[in-house]
């Protein structure tokens, strides 16, 4: 098939380029861009030197549904929104990386993003991209709304819980943390190697745009789900997300039990890891690799479960999630092109 | 005044000679050891070459007692229990930085720290130095059990709402994490260079013996405190611990008002600085010195609070705090040596 | 095939298995411990869990050369020696990693290793696996001896300046810089996370065990060669080397000319990428591939050439370049299981 | 005395503010802007809280003069050539820690720094800074020109051999590396976090504005030298330079001799440090402080010495340094303020 990539100078598209030239279904690829046409995409990213050769193309919506099979879009917020309505039209496929269509209610949208959001009508079309959760819907699309990094980490580790109803879901406390990969590559005070190494930071007090999406996916698990407490920190690190979670029990339980429901639920399930008793999971465990690993913790002195879950931003949360996706709407075995050991250390 | 550090080649004793080297009080140092006798300072630490070149003094109770005014003990868990009481009644001042004499129950210690506890008589005589709490008893006291690094950041961050009652105090989470200095100098495999850059790990879920410790000076600030859900990570950096707490407040409030409860609780504790609205701190900002750095958030959606506190574990979670409890023992500013600015960026 | 590892508990081991995962031809994988058995390897990388789940097997050389048909020994110095020597008797092909059969002279071995030697026998035996360099007698080899990640950095940086005598053999000096990861697994003071982060250190000064295996290569290619200033450094990263090295021209030249000699020299070489005009390579622009990226620079100044040489010490300095040598050993595609791109950012 | 400094937001700035906290001479610090006037300098550095709480001041050279004994110029380059003519105008003393005073030839100036040169008048007034040699000059010096950072790590890893002529002066190889924080305060994407760590770069080969200011010094100190090759390097971390620098000596010699003329030369200097035999000093060793520390390597194989010397760029690069020149000025004792132990781990 050929692929269409739209945003390939951010560290999501160079992402996708380094996991989709292992992929047996991508026998062409072609890079477009808004702003540095004519632009090699090797002098943006050296790393990819003798590998992707080509210019980045022009964007014209029309003639990329001509050209190619599947668009991903790895675009800023605000541009999908508007691309994926035109590229529809013209009849591609769409996986959008973006938070633009993850949203089902506008006015949500609106509230979080600050600015207008996709038509309904649109947002009705699009499917939410939880790969391990949603296959049938996403076999079905043309229109993929691709997880955001912090929602694909907690909605694996929270998933058993909320669905079998064994955690009070308005008790639910989500502290994680994040590399800096998943500010994107546009130098900012805030992730310059000065400011940021040796340090460890706190940012979006209880306003972070991935609130809501947790929120919807949560209530349409169990509707008795409403707010949640999400706090996102920044770790001096590139690549790696943590969420720590925290909830109540309804009963007391232990952690073999707790275990158990995970190893089950996720059995058929290539990509999460559940830990042995006594494990958790490191976020370097996943470096590079599409893997989702779990481990659980309950406490009998305060009736709380503590459920923590990794992956890499980059590839569960953005890339390879997406990859994941478009082997599922195509039919094909969810790993292709994905079967990667992390890279350690 | 003449000084003894036992326990100078851990990380804790050299920032006590980094600190002491600015103390006008200080007038000699003298550095005791029970293993590396005859060893230079600076053979271990050739940062501190020609600012200490003294060799490492034997162990003997009885000769420290005669020989300096107070002894700072940055030992092992389980030395400080049996030297304290030899010092003691030779009738040398200590300060102890180990976490033997912390918890008054000995049962608790020995539950948590898995080894007999020092005697009752010892554990009675300690004062818990929490210099901002504590200094009426630390004024009085002949033996200073010095608080643990994520104590001090904790219980400095939730002194006011708990001491007020403004937060239920059977909700509180608290995810704290750490620089790997914390872990002390002696290699390991999860302190290895290669296993632990580019990586964020949990450790000691729910089993951190640093939860007995929260939990009682909670339980005397308010008798309606109990359990606490407390959980650690290591982050890839040397200096510093956020400690991210979360709790119901027990009314409808606003950070405004919550922040002028900490502006007010802390207005003459020269160490502790409330940020103003919208601003968090990160760790780095208190690096290398004795602050402690307060944020606060409010989020109407869940009624809950968050507090967000810094220190620089080796200095206000050991070293500096050591030395301010020495500064009020003898009734000195308890700034005295201690006035540094963090070492930014 | 089938292929064996010895030593699959230490970095080097770890990264073979990570690589031969996507091996076509590695069809079946067996590891074996002289200390660690039934150890079951994800116990020790969790990394690894639900890819390779099988025991350590016992470290019997006949049972070994008959149950496989390769073997990759990522051993600690002195152990090949002996294994190799039996393991070829029983007729298993083998793949050095360590440096015990690199050096000819069994005595020049002995004065910078300090220990004893391999046997002449088996020395001239093994072939020098550098693959670019020695693809006819890798061809026809039975025992590999796989270079030092230094040696592979810096041979393929100086080969088309040492072979062409453009660059006087004795004015040579070479300023390298790697991650910690080349300092294996086991922990140690040096490698303890708070003493290397935020810290940079030079060590094994004048005294490397490289030094005589660059030497022993560039006087094979160019009689003139002689003794060479290699000067090692850790950096506060995992993984990657980077070489600065520097000599005199012979004559006066330009950057223009150098960089069509080295682009004319590596034309066919799949690994090898020289930058273009102003551009010079960044380690992490290789991390987790097998590339070598190189960079020229002149100064008419000093008539001194500059060439900067970086590798992923893992990769093509270990377990890559093993496997390259292993392609190349079986008439494949020498980019067999190789052909990945770098993980960036 | 008063001091100003303009230029308190980059990094060089807020260093002098936190060294100046302790300095006993410094009655009062005033700050001024071109550009952030009004601005509160905890609002741009929060780890100032509660210390330096004034606002940013306009940039008037006739009312700084008025107001301050003494003006630290920590500016971009091109700001201080034009500043500083101003302050002496109206009488003031002038630290400029910019590169715009250092080199005595103008052209030599404008070809390396592609802008137009201060006017020869006020390079011939401006001393060069580098305390260690030149306090006779300082000493009578209105106007200083602060080293360069490499430069001064540079120079007094170099002194006691090129001014005893016992290296040959155009062998000499400097191979040097930084921590980021020598790149400024400004956002780029060579220091963006996520481009930086786990990576390892070389930049501006052959042609860094520090090339002439050490030629410069090495010519003045011995007319026999002249072109040297000077390579800097990135490294992932914040503070500190180490330069590993190579020549020829003149003779055989051995280490034992060459670190008996360093220690010699230095043994009045507080801040130069030698390590003792087998011993090489790392960047951490003197992070935070005014420490030049140096090591002295001689292989009998090449006749080649090694040097090499670690600063905190920032202090003994920078404000550390200037602060020192003040000193000196004053004739007060040179370490006053200064006398600090590097803060380890």
């Amino acid at each position: 098939m050929k692929v269409g990539i739209i945003g390939a100078t951010g560290y999501g598209g160079a992402d996708l380029l380094r996991l989709l030239w292992q992929h047996p279904e991508a026998e062409e690829i072609i890079t477009y861009t808004s702003s540095k046409q004519d632009l090699h995409i090797h002098e943006s990213y050296p790393h990819l030197t003798a590998m992707y050769e080509q210019k980045l193309e022009e964007l014209d919506a029309q003639k990329i549904a001509s050209e190619v099979d599947i668009v991903f879009l790895a675009t800023p917020p605000g541009v999908s929104s508007e691309l994926t309505a035109l590229l529809a039209q013209y009849g591609a496929q769409v996986i959008d990386l973006s938070g633009d269509l993850r949203l089902e209610d506008p006015d949500t949208y609106t509230a979080w993003y600050k600015r207008p959001s996709a038509s309904s009508n649109l947002l009705n079309q699009a499917v939410y991209g939880l790969s391990e959760w949603n296959q049938a819907q996403i076999k079905e699309a043309d229109i993929i709304a691709n997880p955001g990094c912090y929602p694909t980490a907690i909605l694996l580790g929270l998933a058993p819980l909320i669905k079998e109803g064994l955690i009070d879901p308005n008790s639910i406390i989500i502290d994680a943390k994040s590399g800096t990969s998943g500010a994107g590559r546009t130098p900012s005070l805030m992730t310059h190697f000065s400011e940021m190494n040796e340090n460890f930071k706190a940012y979006q007090v209880n306003t972070h745009k991935h609130i809501p999406e947790i929120e919807q996916v949560l209530k349409s698990w169990n509707d008795k789900a409403g707010a949640i407490t999400f706090q996102p920190h920044l770790v001096p690190m590139v690549r790696g997300i943590m969420a720590t979670m925290y909830g109540v029990s309804i009963k007391p339980t232990s952690e073999a039990e707790l275990r158990g429901l995970y190893e089950e639920t996720y059995k058929e399930s290539r990509f999460v890891r559940i830990r042995p008793a006594g494990s958790y999971p490191a976020t370097k465990e996943v470096y590079g690799s599409n893997f989702c690993d779990i481990g659980i913790g309950y406490d009998e002195r305060t009736n709380r479960i503590t459920v923590i879950s990794v992956i890499d931003n980059v590839v569960k949360g953005a890339s390879g999630q997406a990859i994941q996706n478009w082997n599922i709407m195509n039919g094909w075995d969810e790993a292709t092109g994905l079967n990667v050991v992390p890279t350690y250390p």
